[in-house]
């Protein structure tokens, strides 16, 4: 049987890939754009997409917020952004247009999850949670194999947290000083110590801050999906090898054996770094792209 | 077109209640059994549900902790629980097996919580939460109208909040001391004023850190589910009026604008009481009912 052929778009805060493939073993091109504005780079988009026209579905992970509640004329395009002229650019409407197809849209943490539960570090699991820690902090939350989301989608980022005694910096989060992303993100690391994060000794003691604020995230991870995974990537975790150690030590003494399951019994197992790496973005658009195929009860 | 006609078994920790009806404007019958033990407490469910042999499908919701992950042979049954005598009871598969229906299975604050999306506060919606506060808190998160749970049933009473600055009581949750549970639930308020919520006057101190507790645990739902609306209940809400305007404030406080929708501009709509008071935990069983009967495809 022949795999179906898929485009994806994963439009960055920076850059956009764009990436025409049946999956990670089948990746027939991918081309990257600069994300400029949005009169620029859609049609740049365009033109990589008119190229490819034989793909049987679309796949968008975009950077947020999104519209993502389907009983919206807005829905898949960009919400409210002060990233200049994308507020309400409406991607996955142009696109759907132009090219006929169906159309998979979601947040670029959303296609980075499900990206590692189909071909990564989550994968076969339906219940996980996919983060991101680095300049901000994404959570894609995974449930029943599909992503939590209500009117619009998930910011398990900027969940506030019990603080680690003692600690009382005030976090670098614009909207809530220290919540989950102004106490662990690389840039409250920087605005703590002086020192960027990638800079930062393993033993300098911000590091139990940022590991204490991460199992915090875990914790109501935890509480919340019941994730039978915790998958973490982004600068931060991949910048530190003793971050994965450290929080996992943390997450078992504040869940203090409320939730007993078997994969939490095995916590080296249960809070891991991603398998796909940087492919996770592109091809979480893949996969948006064969779920928008599959929702058409296409064989 | 005739209302199909339902079974409802709402099991909770000290009684039971039966239920036959089609919806809240058309109950049959309704009977009420103590909660003792397994071996006493289900063949007097079985006594009851004998006598309504015709119903089109059974709901069940049963306090926690319950097995609700379809892939496991325990599927339907009390799980590890202090509670003599239930753990491991069987209660969906010794039902399903007697009576042949299709059987529906969930918490008893997740079949409230559709209930109240069915025919009450949130009826309508599909991204709703609804929470208990009694002896215990426990939430039902519905997002794109199926509860959030993942390999088995959230437990968002046991999030670790950030406390309110200056209160250093312990709290009260013998796993986590200062969850939201520990610091917000009816015991935590008599331990830490050595009065009953009920007796405790509106402006005693400690129904400041209370609220402040509750808006934290609505933070988190907010950018967890993103709910249209939070309905609040049990005991400890009901006894205090004034617990509403303080957490509609102090939730506004804490999300400062970072996530801008409709029902969070109208903070008096956002987080209301609910309105089947005592009938959604027997009307949650009928809701379970409907929607099995609905899984099976019938029309």
């Amino acid at each position: 049987m022949t795999q179906p052929l898929f485009a994806g778009v994963e439009l960055g805060g920076t850059k956009c890939i764009c990436i025409l493939a049946t999956g990670p073993d089948d990746v027939r091109e991918e081309v990257t754009i600069p994300t400029t504005r949005p009169d620029e780079t859609l049609p740049a988009i365009e033109a990589v997409l008119d190229r490819w026209r034989d793909f049987a579905a679309l796949g968008i992970a975009s950077f947020g917020p999104v519209v993502i509640d389907r009983a919206l004329p807005e829905y898949g395009s960009i919400a409210a952004t002060p990233k200049p002229g994308w507020a309400h650019a409406p991607l996955a409407p142009r696109l759907g247009q132009r090219y006929g197809v169906p159309i998979g849209f979601d947040t670029d943490v959303v296609g980075a999850a499900l990206a590692e539960g189909r071909w990564g570090a989550a994968m076969g699991l339906d219940d996980f949670a996919y983060a991101t820690v680095g300049t901000g902090i994404g959570v894609g939350l995974i449930a029943g194999g599909r992503p939590v989301s209500g009117m619009t989608h998930s910011e398990f980022g900027h969940v506030r947290i019990a603080r680690l005694a003692g600690d009382s910096f005030a976090g670098t989060c614009p909207f809530h000083g220290d919540c989950c992303e102004g106490l662990a993100s690389g840039p409250s690391i920087q605005a703590r110590t002086g020192i960027p994060g990638p800079e930062l000794p393993s033993d300098h003691p911000a590091w139990n801050t940022v590991a204490h604020a991460l199992a915090q995230l875990c914790h109501t991870l935890v509480l919340t999906g019941v994730p039978r995974r915790i998958v973490m990537g982004g600068g931060v975790m991949l910048g530190e090898a003793d971050l994965f150690p450290r929080i996992r030590t943390r997450l078992r003494e504040s869940l203090a054996g409320y939730i007993e399951t078997a994969p939490l019994a095995d916590m080296d197992g249960f809070v891991v770094p991603p398998a796909l790496a940087g492919r996770a973005g592109p091809l979480g658009a893949i996969v948006l792209a064969e779920q928008a195929l599959a929702a058409t009860g296409a064989p």
